[in-house]
């Protein structure tokens, strides 16, 4: 089941820039900083509130580290932005996935991948899901 | 201050079609409709979790109901996807966007709008923020 807005991925070009815009401008100051190699971004985030499921819903802020990927490819071609949203869930990522995949949506990874603060991740296919590249994130346990 | 992810909104082509993916491939099962005659849309508010400030995160789903609306030309030229994303205040709404116009960022409105669900909204510049179209949201005393 999806119990919470895990996150809000935005594409940056400046990480450093744009977590400063984000605390000084709104006053967010809960920062996570951490680097994703098989992602090939950097990130932040940014914790905006509690949810009702135990969790937190965050801001993401990803920037590429490598011209090949995925993000930089996709800042190119729409510069920075809403790049994702992310729903978590209160069990296990990949039974949820198998579920939506069942549905008639693309799942695009075979097995959970690593995402932010220890979580375990997949990904649904936009086209799938009227234009909105959609994560799955099943949280670290405490 | 802000307080929560009130909302992420989302720009479709068909209301109804979309709301049933939502609904089919989630499990989102709380809905309210409404339509919006001044920003020319109709929407659903999907409520996805209790925030600990005690109001929610909704997804907005928003189709227009008038070529000549922001929201169409928008659709125009991007396709379905993320429109915006919207903070909830846990004050007036126009105090905390007067404070955000002094730090730099433009408010597109002069005073506060309805928003879904009864709430007072603005919006601030997607370009003075990293390029994400920005609301901001006071949620209608209970």
């Amino acid at each position: 089941m999806l119990t919470r807005i895990d996150h809000i991925g935005i594409a940056c070009n400046d990480l450093e820039a744009t977590v400063a815009f984000y605390q000084e401008t709104y006053g967010f100051d809960d920062v996570h900083y951490e680097v994703n190699e098989e992602q090939g971004v950097k990130e932040a985030m940014l914790k905006i509130n509690e949810t009702g499921d135990g969790a937190a819903s965050y801001l993401q802020l990803i920037q590429p580290i490598r011209d090949d990927s995925v993000v930089a490819k996709w800042l190119a071609k729409n510069g920075e932005g809403v790049h994702h949203i992310a729903f978590g869930t209160d069990g296990d990522v990949q039974d949820e996935a198998d579920g939506i995949a069942a549905k008639g949506v693309r799942v695009l990874y075979d097995k959970p991948r690593r995402g932010s603060l220890g979580s375990r991740i997949t990904f649904l296919h936009p086209k799938d899901a009227h234009g909105v590249l959609t994560e799955l994130v099943e949280k670290a346990r405490d």
